[in-house]
């Protein structure tokens, strides 16, 4: 396998990234902002085939209309030349102070409402530019003080904000679907729907439940301790992964954004098999864009953002190969069955069997052998060194 | 408002609780093991209203059916002659090395059918001795491995297993509700729904999902850096809070299981302050038990477990007696307003307002003021100090 | 007690605490420069006795000389027209490019001299302000990629840094000390030590090992899910807590530079206890100043600045006074004695007595009853109802 | 390379990891004690050269002198029979319930009498069996309550207890090196000397400082965020890594003492290219064993438990080729030139250059661009992206 993307790969980058300026919380910029043009032509030429964007990094904040419509046209005239696409837009609702407390749920109604028009102003351009996902990452949605915020009512207003986008989108066509990025903490001190999990159970009281997934980045759920792998796991599972950030992350502590598989390299193999294999027992996999949501270290000059582009694109390439080699694997194959991976697709009662029947089966219980099934053969570690060397290539 | 507990203020405790022998991973019991039927005598001298068990808490495993009933008969006993009600029973699915891999989502589907016949066996004296809510811990279903455990499957069977259970529950008439308990990890490296979101998000796809709900512990969020209080507030805004688990955690760590507000007591206020108030803007509060699922330290001996025990409800008693202070507070409600805490309950479009109506409303976005509404004070450090020092008793 | 500060609380703050303008990674400032003068003046109202900075603060990078000059000579105006002192300085080598590398262990030595140069340069005003304690905060001395530093030259050339200010200071007559200040990441994915073990570890390796110690912050160790009243007493065991930092923090994640106590204020109450009375022994205590580097939250207006900065103090006395009450206690007093905890001064072999008469004593071992000393009280989790009730205000 | 492991590799093992009987905080033991004399035999054959244990693995607690003397005969001819070697042994402090409040640390005195003799007694078999090395874990030397603690008190009574034994050993010509080995908590709440900086900072104040070093263990350093390689690359250049501890973790979460590089592998391998090559730019090395202190997981059964020996054995192996490939491959060398990574073994101050003359030096602060310096190519996410190649043995 050639490990040159292609725009097969579908290997998609924001603006934000390849153009952060790398302030940070104690340091200024250590580079000069990016021309949204030339990050479409570099990452073209890099092989991706999708750029993303908040509305903020290809419009100023503040811009006129007439400032607006020209960098836009300007813009799309670089992907037209280009080829590459706009999968997913989003909103920028953090950097400015308006939002200091919140966005679309931010205490002052009048944030609210600003916040509210701000996002369908992009979703416009979204839209025009052909996405077909809308992230909505609520990095403010938060608090630091419990009893500054009425926790339920926020919950409430969040809602009203989806809700209301959603049948925007509907209304006016664009047949967007929205994705909902968790992030526990940073920049607030907890935030709303810090997990894969808050978000989706958040978006099963929606309106527009159906047009609503999530967008999860690895960084956000390591940040909670959360194993990344388990969390897509979950959100495929429950029809919900509309959207993907990859990046990486060296545990819990602030968000790092490194390139992928600069942190949890173990865990970043397993993130790819399952992306593109299902799972053990295989099955349908994520066939959107592998978006990454990274920032090149602080340390890089503009030279060093595009070695880390591309390195971002290059360990996935190797990761897959390192996954089929490790699904084609014989050993690997009769390793999963001596570990009895395959018998959890099994259903726990029969087909046709009834709890009343499960009940009558003197072999399931009262017969039932339990320090035998607990001397049992686990098989585990096995399948451990096996995923370890073939992400080591050693096999 | 005395400290003294009352059956009114609805305090239980599990069996394994006060009664835990304080082996550990490192080190063996020291304390003997408690006969249930003084537990439940000294708990009631203490003021609890209500004791809770897992079956293996109280019928040890693998008793013979003749044990079984003179064990259960004695237990009824007890509680008829103290007044303890049974309002909460779940199953120890985890103990015995048959689970060592999993129970209702087990590899082996022997296990996985064993671990059902165990649930419903307790399902069975939980109704019989008047329990409504069953509670459900997967502390083993989970893995080490990515590699060796199909996740999506894993979901499947776990969806199977409670979709029965709850099926079994309506038709003999025992009119449980569940509760799943969400933990992230330990002693599984990973566990499966490892927080109170991704419970609920899986609910939600349950046949029976409107008789399951959640039963967070407080230190089981706090494992992941999870705000404890905003999720039990997403919990309750779901209709989803249908137990609760409080003890005290420092942090990311093991599971600690220290005594309620001996971990990060500001934290703990809030939670009082939502469980007895509902929110800054008031509104439907918890109405369950006041369930402590805590171990007394390994270092005390049985004195100390009575210790303990009188004081995770002597200080819950305290915070909610600081808590009710605060509400009443004149300046606390005036800080409120100030931070326009209450103005998060109004709806952000008005009253029959469309967005298109929103979309003509220069003010909200044209004319909209952004630099002033970012300027605008924020008044949470003033409610922060103000919860702190009623906290502090010192207001 | 009055909680009131007054000068003789010795509360001192940063300039770049009130002073921070609140921009963060994900956002933009949300209040204006503060004027060092007149956080002089409003700090020296709200009862401070001293005011710390880096030279950053004051003079602005690039300052030409006679910017300098009158920069100071008017902050030193202010300080005598205020009565404030400035017990502590440091220097800011983090927030320029040049350092986002490193500063005294930066790959280039060009950065490195010039470091070197900008720490002599801000002594010279340090100890012309009559300051005793210089702060080294080595933010940026660290790494994301551990193959990108040659880690034991990184320490060799931290050591040659310090021993080179310490011998500066010497031949100065300027008669510093120096204070390090451990932190575990953020702004670098790893910096270099982390935590106060590790800076002690470090300075004994000095020349100048006696003129250096540490300035622990509560949130750094907090960090590293460390308990910082172990820390600071270790500090003070080995004689090394030169300078402090108090602030909250919630547990691991970025560092938050919340006020003093908004966080773990169970812990808070620990460390004011240990600095005010030396330990449940007594003992030698912290005389120096307490000082607060904390950052008013982003959501505040200037108004809320000064609120948060009154919140420092005011937290800080109030629990002092309940550490006050906890030890005069009568019951704590004994559930002291109770739980053995001064037992633990007494040397473990006799006055006099030598290892072989530890081995001649069969009472030590051979007839020792390790049972039942396994099995004696604790006493430990009724000296910690004890501490939260007293923190209450509840006895 | 072979990645069969030979003497020559030094690889150990303690008899407790192997022997690990699967009991964990919420389960029953999974599997059967081994015989020490089997687990000898069996590491024999895997490759290692060296096995380890705590007094309690060898001899039960408790033993008679007849039964403990028979014990050790057949170890010893086990130990012959096979060339194995016994290159560290340590004491069970935590185990047994006496050791409940601590050991050397105790509030009991007669505790730490106990513990100190304990100590003594398998120090005296240790040097019998030709260790060089004596582990000190002081896994029960912590807290849970902070004012149940002198704390300031327990690290005297650290001291007396290591100078003690210290002594005991150049007394008897034992020759010992005791290596601490510091962990942040489990079992307590917060242990002391909690990680390599702590403990370093502690043997800086002994009588016999030179006798003693640390042991790290990667897990526990990674329980509290920290970097394990800058770790121990801190400890080599205090010339205090006397033994080490390899296994694998995920982060801050219990401990898991997993196989190693089944963790953070890409930490792992920074760590054996440290170990082996001494950094960057070269140096000494660490060349005591490697011993893997790591639990077989739970799930597994005996055949489980030697292929996780082996396992861990063979990862070292590969990590280590791929170190040597990583140094051997002329790009790298090229990256790190251009990373400047040699420049910092470079003195900061020329050769005889004075702090005067760097004053002196225009070029060193007047006159030096800080803007061209701090746009200086960094070129570390090149040298990160060409170790995770290295790694997945991509070059």
């Amino acid at each position: 396998m050639a490990h040159q993307p292609t725009r097969d790969d579908r290997f998609s980058f924001g603006l934000w990234t390849v153009g952060w300026n790398a302030r940070d919380p104690f340091g200024d910029a250590t580079r000069p902002a990016l021309d949204p043009v030339e990050s479409v032509e570099r990452l073209a030429e890099l092989g991706a085939y999708g750029v993303t964007f908040h509305d903020d990094d290809l419009v100023p904040f503040g811009s006129s209309d007439a400032e607006r419509t020209a960098i836009v046209e300007r813009f799309k005239k670089a992907l037209a030349d280009t080829g590459l696409v706009v999968p997913m837009a989003t909103t920028n609702l953090f950097t400015h102070p308006v939002f200091k407390e919140g966005a679309l749920t931010a205490n002052d109604r009048g944030v609210r409402r600003f916040a509210m028009r701000k996002v369908m102003r992009n979703m416009d351009l979204a839209a025009e530019l052909g996405a077909t996902t809308y992230v909505v990452w609520g990095g403010r949605e938060g608090a630091e003080v419990d009893g500054a915020k009425d926790l339920r009512a926020a919950l409430d207003r969040y809602r009203e904000g989806i809700d209301t986008l959603a049948q925007y989108s509907e209304d006016r066509g664009y047949g967007l679907r929205f994705a909902l990025e968790p992030k526990p903490n940073e920049p607030r001190g907890d935030i709303f729907l810090p997990t894969i999990g808050h978000a989706i159970a958040f978006i099963n009281t929606l309106e527009h439940a159906d047009l609503v997934g999530v967008n999860p980045e690895v960084g956000h759920e390591q940040m909670a301790g959360l194993n990344y792998t388990h969390g897509i796991a979950q959100a495929l599972w429950q029809g919900k992964l509309f959207h993907i950030d990859l990046n990486g992350q060296h545990g819990i502590k602030f968000d790092q954004d490194l390139v992928f598989g600069h942190g949890d390299v173990l865990s970043a193999f397993a993130t790819v098999d399952l992306l593109e294999h299902g799972g053990p027992n295989g099955g349908p996999a994520y066939d959107g864009p592998r978006h990454f949501d990274y920032k090149p270290l602080r340390t890089e000059d503009v030279k060093g953002v595009w070695e880390s582009a591309a390195a971002n694109m290059r360990t996935y390439l190797l990761l897959k190969e390192r996954a089929e080699a490790f699904r084609a694997d014989p050993e690997v194959q009769e390793a999963l069955a001596d570990a009895a991976v395959p018998e959890l697709a099994q259903p726990t009662l029969g087909d046709g069997e009834s709890y009343e029947q499960l009940l009558a089966d003197r072999s399931a219980f009262e017969d039932f052998d339990a320090e035998s099934a607990g001397a049992r053969r686990g098989g585990q570690v096995r399948l451990s060194q096996l995923a370890v060397e073939h992400l080591l290539g050693a096999r």
